[in-house]
């Protein structure tokens, strides 16, 4: 069975070290002092480690079954959905006033990572909810959000998103589910909905569909559509459970992965649904909830390389195949560790560098969220938004990588299922398609958050990276090491969003084109400021002659890593995006 | 269902336009017109679109069984092999002498080609069956010879190759199955093997097993293994079948693809067998057929590449979904084709120029084969000894990772296992992995072939690429698009394989750390070799006025793409490489 440590240490370093939460200005952050998230974080990896990732395996090989309508979980999901909720853990950042814990939104994603590398198809059904209680924390009215919140905090009842149709993904202007209104407010809803993850289960009393539809006579496109509540089962204003509402499901999608999550095709059969939000502003309100959802699914990226990482380590240790070619360093073994090999460095170095990086990245974006809504901070919510479709696309895409590569360190015992391998980058796969295929991410950074605000946030970007080198120019430890790479892959940069402004007007394909090259790029450099931050706050610590040095000399090799061997990449992905449109829209379309 | 057609287009246009195999001095290339390989090629991609690919589906959904001992094949796999059979397709290239049909390794490869995109887990019978065809055509006396061949040519017997055991993979000199001399000069082999594939089936009236073991007394290490032929059932000297030998099948693996392969613990408790080759000397055996067996898994990458590219294609022209951000290209519908979409062209492109230059390579490659075998030609053996590593390592990484990337043409209809996309994707994985994973093809490169003859084959690979640019430049079409790129990536191989040269002798883990990034720089420059080579051809074809000129046009651009989007990874490659192994091995091993 796959192993899975819980990554506290690397995640206090990231807290208190690199970030310094404590005396953060943001409401709520001086709680974050080390003992307190060193407790919170303790305790959520103790639940992910001992109960949820035993249940990883289970899950992947029954799936959940659909029976007379009934949707069963695998064996020992509900149990362990209990002692999710009964530790409080699904409220953890959600509003005090409907029963939440009130924390920070950056503890919550650092309890999620550990909750997502322990059983990630698990941890979907509270992810949704949470993306529910989101939308009708910031949409609902008083009396909505007293009906519905508490529980769904609770998981209680769970949520679901409701988007896609058969012919309508990416498009949602092409959706065809019906909203007509009745007498007493409320609508009835009609229409197919697929790939709806927790669409259905066994855990919760009651399962609260947020369902997008288009109101009859409303404006044609995704202009007309609304957003509605949908209850599985009828809730009435005392909050007891009634009849059954008109929804069902068709059937349970066979996928590659994530088999413990029930993914299901939803009929709404003229059921009872509640406005949420405004009329036809249903798009809208999907795009607030945006920015936490799609970080949301970049920590899915982030949490299940991870976990394969740890696990292509205890693998790479102790499989025995053949020697080191400096000297055998197991001489009375038959075969030295696979470890000693420099290749399995090199793809274990990889694996580290992109998760510890990832992870820096992730808790600045949730330290950003935290910013914004609490302290109404628009050039944090211009920042964050800036970097959201860069962590979503970039995470979920490296994090994939992540666990093939770490899968491949198995040889031929990772191809087989016995060994977990297979599932981690069977489940990490879907990361990459949904909430915004990669490729909408990248032409959500290049066609709508560069420009956003006059192209104000990237050049704050910008200047944070000017700003870090400027600042440490006289730190030898740094300057060959961190500063001239990071400087050099911020101009690869910056050359492209200018050949991007440059083009934007007459060429609008070159963009598009090299959107998805430009994704990758933003990442190599947020990433790699990341890691000159690590490493000067490292360096800051080894100076101090903490007791624990070896961990911070690992963090500066790290870094060292990922500048020599992965920023490079800028070079060839500006150089890409610079060949313009026309090697890539050359082809007429029948000619492929 | 997915679709299949088989390129056989494309697969004459490298025959007849850029290779012109008809006038190669190649003995039994004379044979090879157009009109005959066009007939044989229509021939074998027909029984691959209409009878394999039908049944590929079915085999990952069924996987094989075992019962009793008895493994069974998915439903129809029976069918289809018979009428493989019927077709002489199993003895396509060998040995007239055997009842083979004595075609080129060239011709086995394109047809292979059709069958692995057709049915993978289906063509692995007859390709595991064709390594033991070549090892006992190799090593076997006359005798053994005609009692093993003929039934091995026809498939009416299969064969397997048994080398993994559960703690010697790479490493076989860790191997435990032993082979105990009798009297009659027969062996006793007793041990466990693990990961055979197709090593039992209801297909064939025997299975022969090429099964590594160590002879009592021998050398220690791989220098004491020898390899033997262990039949499923005892063969009497007239080739009639007698009674069972002690072979069992211990166990199927589930494994993450491949399931319509019967993937078998095989178990031998004294089974006879009878040596093959000298005693000791198993492991020359096996290196004799490398450049086979790895071509072949190279080639699986290439085929199943180029399914999952043309569904995408299929995809992205029917799928409506946006507007092309230049006008609606399809007005009158609800919305316009993925295709119209840059970053969807992107993909596609980025998967067309793989698989296409691939295919060239793979062609040049299966050539040098036929001219080091019916020849003698051992510059053409080692060049092809050279290009081996860099071909099954190369096409087999880039071909899952186009499967990925078709997959993700199709969103969430991809992830779901009923557009046989995912299926696609696992079964695509298998090939980084068996015949010598990807890390060990990079050692192979970089510790063997280069330095191979005193560098001779990588000093007439180099000239080659710089007689080509010499005897081009005055061509101004190739000029900027082609020759300038490829100059510049074969600058950045040699420059690489100098620095492995300087370091060799002293820092032994920089070539080492450096290996598997060297390995996808030779692939750049050989494919992007390949493109260059065939946009000349085109070129050639265009100036004579053909009537599908938009055949050598969509080649020449598609080249193009190859050489402004791809090839620039050449640089990052180099850089990559000349930083040298410090970044990659400066932790120490508990420091993961």
């Amino acid at each position: 069975m796959p192993i899975y440590t819980p990554p506290t240490r690397d995640m206090a370093f990231l807290l208190h070290d690199l970030m310094q939460v404590e005396t953060s200005d943001i409401p709520g952050y001086d709680e974050l002092d080390p003992a307190f998230t060193s407790a919170v974080l303790a305790e959520a990896g103790k639940l992910a480690a001992e109960v949820l990732q035993p249940l990883n395996a289970v899950g992947d090989r029954e799936g959940c079954t659909l029976e007379n309508g009934v949707v069963r979980t695998p064996a020992g999901f509900k149990d362990a959905f209990d002692q999710l909720r009964e530790g409080g853990w699904t409220g953890l950042d959600c509003d005090p006033e409907f029963g939440g814990q009130g924390m920070p939104h950056l503890l919550g994603s650092a309890t999620g990572e550990m909750f997502v590398a322990a059983n990630m198809a698990f941890n979907m059904y509270q992810g949704l909810t949470h993306g529910a209680y989101s939308a009708i924390f910031a949409h609902g009215t008083e009396a909505q959000k007293a009906k519905w919140l508490p529980r769904l905090v609770t998981c209680e009842w769970t949520g679901t998103m409701n988007l896609t149709e058969p012919h309508s993904g990416t498009d949602l202007g092409l959706m065809r589910t019906k909203a007509e209104p009745q007498d007493d407010g409320s609508y009835k809803i009609t229409g197919t909905k697929i790939f709806i993850s927790a669409g259905d289960h066994d855990m919760a009393d009651n399962i609260v569909h947020l369902v997008l539809a288009k109101i009859p006579g409303g404006p044609e496109g995704v202009k007309g559509i609304s957003l509605f509540i949908v209850p599985k089962i009828m809730v009435d204003d005392d909050g007891k459970l009634g009849a059954a509402n008109a929804v069902s499901v068709g059937a349970l999608e066979h996928k590659m992965g994530i088999h413990g999550n029930a993914t299901c095709v939803m009929n709404y059969d003229g059921a009872t649904g509640y406005l949420l939000g405004e009329k036809h502003k249903g798009m809208r309100a999907m795009f607030t909830m945006m920015n936490e959802a799609r970080l949301g699914v970049g920590v899915q990226g982030l949490g299940i390389a991870e976990v394969a990482y740890q696990n292509a380590v205890a693998y790479a240790r102790e499989r025995l195949q053949g020697r080191a070619v400096t000297g055998a360093e197991n001489p009375d073994g038959p075969a030295d560790p696979l470890i000693v090999h420099p290749d399995i460095r090199r793809s274990l170095m990889r694996q580290k560098s992109f998760v510890e990086g990832a992870r820096a990245l992730t808790f600045w974006a949730a330290q950003l969220i935290d910013r914004a809504q609490r302290m109404g901070d628009d050039d944090a919510e211009g920042m964050v938004s800036l970097l959201i479709p860069v962590i979503k696309g970039v995470q979920t895409d490296r994090g994939f990588d992540v666990t093939v590569e770490a899968q491949q360190v198995f040889g031929g015992h990772g191809y087989i299922e016995d060994n977990g391998m297979s599932q981690f980058a069977r489940d990490a796969r879907i990361a990459m398609i949904y909430e915004g295929a990669n490729g909408i991410q990248a032409l959500d950074l290049v066609g709508r958050k560069l420009a956003q605000d006059g192209g104000k946030h990237v050049m704050a970007f910008f200047d944070m990276v000017k700003d870090f080198i400027k600042d440490n120019e006289g730190n030898e430890d740094l300057k060959a090491g961190f500063l001239e790479p990071l400087k050099s892959a911020s101009k690869d940069l910056q050359a492209a969003a200018m050949y991007f402004m440059q083009s934007a007007a007459k060429r609008p394909n070159d963009a598009l084109a090299g959107a998805y090259d430009f994704m990758h790029l933003f990442g190599h450099v947020a990433i790699g400021l990341m890691w000159a931050r690590m490493a000067r706050a490292a360096m800051d610590k080894l100076a101090a002659g903490p007791d624990d040095a070896a961990f911070y000399e690992t963090k500066i090799a790290t870094g060292r890593y990922y500048m020599a061997r992965e920023i490079p990449a800028t070079a060839m992905l500006r150089a890409r995006i610079e060949s313009g449109a026309d090697p890539v829209m050359a082809l007429d379309a029948a000619a492929f």
